[in-house]
């Protein structure tokens, strides 16, 4: 069930069955010359969205914007500083938690996020461990705050390796690019890319120095590998991926 | 275009021809017993893509969370508080006048944005303003920034007033209820309503409060009208409503 | 009875009549040729004065500092940003709250403050709801919060056409002139201006490009029209608009 | 000149004499069983205005809030935290500075001010010394900012001395009471204190302690002693305390 | 070289030979049993200050507090929510680059931190991105920055692996107390343990959960097998590591 | 006993004989051509170890950076905003209040701290009387906060003046400068200093204008007469200053 799909009342009888939700998070970046600037958003969103339709859980809507300082240097990146995300998840777990939700697992698909977001989850349990010694001894309510990225799922990873090697690279990944694109088939580009696989590096650092580094966005990655085809195994690997995951962390 | 499905170098491309942008923004909130948790998203949304793929012109991805503290006693409500969609905004502003766009309108569903999306642009404007003076007298840069409410817009009022008379009510309403059902049609939902036309207030609460004076959600509102026929009539009225509002802010 | 002229006792027994208080706000900013940089703070202060003066309702400190950074070009403006005023208004009605007031009515005198002031009341409220779960769903104490604009009165507003028309325009307005000569006679300005009704347009820019839509810093307005008689009447009016609106709030 | 009385042609002419400026700030804040909640505003302000109606110096708006948290548990109290008053002074001098000002006067009437407003100093003048070396090795402007508290004043300490030896105290003194009588003799209060004196402690505690120590509100001081005349005296006795400070600020 | 035993002379001096510097960080957190508080700030301090001695690298002061939320029913845990540390960690890089450090290496001893020091990696170059617009195309200065954490380290790594196996654990692991007793020998612990073994979990969760879980605090690991001679091992190994580390981020 | 070479279970034991703890706070900033960088955070933390080894008293990390943006001209000054120290002693405060602690004494070595320090204890006070409302008419716990400056105890202050007597001057004092050399004499360093002592001045501005005031950083001092021997006597001096001031906090 999605979220934005279900009226309250549906919300509160899914509570009185589970309380845990799926919160897909991506970012607005480029994405190399054949990929789009929403794939890390829509890859997260799209196997939550057929997880939730297979699986009654409930999936809350896609945070679009993710922190993507290094892609300034191309058109179309739009990012958030850690500080403004930090609070966006700060004010989204509140309220889930206010509803009596336990269990807020992030399904993330941009690996720039990864550290805002698990700052995020410090800063919110700051808040609440400070208050317990006022709770006479309790934790204070049972929160529990997971991330799980898509593109290190297991079995994502193997089909990952079978087709690409080490052409999958670790950004405008053809992985990515082909599960985009199974979400988004009127959205497939076609473009040429010089060398085949682009050069590896580090992304810490300022947006012009990563455009030097990474010319056309790639990083270490031959997108022109990627389909269509390739996106719906990534696509069904990836639901069983977060399934397993999420299963996990309820339990 | 849609930006999330555009790779940079058709941002790249489009600036050339525009420097004009999009935004869809929204909020997850409570919208009665037969509305949809994500309605107020889900219809700037609606609007925005049916313009884009009809007009040359680029639509950001869509701001999914607003400011809804008032409506957090119904299950599945996430706010932002103000301060942090002011610190959102920011973000989203300064990246896209970072790649050059001069004007960014926002196409809002949610009345409880008004005032934080005003605000957020005068807390962007203040930093620019602050910064003229070492610029020699020059301004800061071209950046417009509106704010359009669909369903502040003519066409679209005139067919609720026909279809609804009174009954349209504040919150809740059967136009934006028709409107996202039209987007989706599998989320139609039935649900017995009573009183037919919901009592009227102010929201300006806290969230019990707020559920004192509106037990179901509804404010003023007799949704059990809406139906997917009156949702495409809004559609229609919004894209012609908002693209006039367009382009009347880029000349 | 105003605040600072009262002693904590007084307050505190005021608190055993009433548990209402009216709070001027203001701007620091530009009026045109003849118009007072502090017009803004000084309107509304003056009929709250007159308004505590003639009945049993407390008036709380001016804030003389509101959202003025379009108005950055002119000597003399200075502005707060949304973000700092947000805060300043959260302490204020913190300190209020705290010692039992219910019902804070702000009466504002600056057209630009209206966005920050509602955003800053929903940000007092998204704290106040989130805190209402642990509280055993009961709201978290009564506070209400209004903001009256004293230049949409009713009365004002029919005095202003009467006197003004189209002339009246949308800042350092004839009217708001006068009412603030009313206050300080002694602070009466000759001016010429050119044309005499100046240009009209939006304010939602940075301050260089306000400049240069509007040269002398009026708005649409003959502000040349403006005499302390006028203002004297506008003081009337806004004393019964006000009251009437404080009245309506508390009931 | 009062800023709030100029126009903002005035401003422009006033910068072309002097980029001086004096800013009265206090409090708002209970001063004991004959005191006025606005004592601490209405004492730099009276010094500051009669000032500015004798000499060419500038004087901006009053700050009428303070940092006043200890106060709390007497109703009245209005306190900014620390945070937030740093912010409004942060907004204040660059606003001023920006229209040109170089020396920019606080005249204080609130010993709990004093470490809030070194630290706004200090948090403005870090901002401007990190960029002083992308500025070539140049000071960033010539911006000076400074601090007086006209009860620091030498005059006025020896009237104080003079007519209240050890009854003057620290809080709620028989001087401030008087000074902001002279400026409101209609405020005047009669009320019984016991004991004359009042107990001395610390003021640095939360606000029930506070009220604890000092239950009527009033430290060390014997305000019963207060009369207009003597109110006058310290008017005449702030100015030129004030005066000879902001000149010595000036060169 | 230490800063902190250094002039200012000697660090002009040194920038002239080199743009680098080492910055420890740790924690301030309970340690299980036999361990210290300042563990997580003793071990990279110990080896830092070894590194410094031997070689000519500029040591700057240890951050003795960082993100352990976790840790707060523990008495003498003192921890930082990130977005303080954030603050803490942008003031001290943009004073590094201020004098014109390019290198900055954090030589990190706390598991908790590494989420939050990446995302203030983050926060200062979205500052630096966003500003490169208007400085025509060039990097915004040359600023790399990255963290070592010092228990991951090739050597340390290895002899923990022989000496301990699996009883190394998560927290409080016999590595890294032995390194803090090597660098403080009267500072030696006895403490019975049972079981041997600490049970294993996860960390990310409230204080007073986490200490359900790890009710005497350690984390999987046996630190009764730690000794001096073997922290005299991890020093060695430790300075080895980083120097490596340090040399490769350098060039 | 310093609380970095504790174990949790030994602050546990001494939370039942005390809650007070001693907090040295310092600056990382440059102390003239002989003075250490480190001088301001050595001084308190020598005094506050000898204290502590001497008797029951918790001595708590050094906080080694302060405010110190007056010295960025100089290399190796690294500064806090004051807003950033505030929120680093708000979160030390709230950990340890967390803990039981209630008399927090921080030991300081750095004038330009003392602002900052002063309105983060409002800060955290501010939070706390707020919330004492609700609490019943109760304060909200036992929690006192002070400052003591060890540069200004009356025997360290006897001791300077029999030394040095105007030569002691306000930054990077002889006395500072020897005290530091007392904890690290490893560190003596010579220099040459012209003039014999320093020219006098405010510290109230940005780092260029200070660094003009103050060309080789001393201000009004003549730390050439710093030696080992002095810095003994002053060790000694504070650490009973320091005591009896604390004594005095206790009780």
């Amino acid at each position: 069930m999605r979220l934005q799909l279900a009226t309250w009342q549906e919300v509160e009888a899914y509570l009185q069955r589970s309380t845990g939700i799926i919160m897909p998070i991506g970012s607005t970046e480029q994405h190399g010359p054949n990929g789009l600037v929403g794939t890390d958003a829509i890859c997260p969103e799209a196997i939550a969205w057929a997880l939730g339709e297979r699986h009654d859980v409930l999936i809350g809507p896609t945070q679009n914007l993710g922190m993507a300082q290094h892609h300034l240097a191309f058109p179309g990146t739009v990012s958030l500083r850690p500080s403004t995300l930090i609070e966006v998840l700060r004010d989204t777990v509140s309220s889930l938690a206010h509803h009596g939700f336990t269990h807020v697992f992030f399904l993330n698909g941009h690996g720039g996020n990864i550290a805002t977001v698990n700052a995020a989850f410090a800063e919110i349990l700051s808040e609440r461990s400070l208050s317990e010694r006022s709770l006479g001894g309790q934790p204070n309510g049972d929160l529990q705050l997971t991330l799980f990225n898509w593109f290190m799922g297991r079995r994502g990873r193997e089909i990952a390796k079978e087709l690409y090697g080490d052409a999958e690279g670790g950004h405008a990944t053809p992985s990515e690019v082909s599960l985009s694109w199974a979400a988004y088939p009127e959205a497939v580009k076609e473009a040429a890319m010089s060398p085949h696989v682009a050069p590896e590096g580090s992304a810490q650092c300022d947006a012009l120095t990563f455009r030097k580094r990474f010319p056309d966005g790639r990083m270490g990655s031959a997108p022109s590998l990627a389909c269509v085809e390739h996106g719906q195994r990534f696509l069904e690997a990836g639901v069983e991926d977060a399934l397993e995951a999420y299963r996990a962390f309820l339990s």
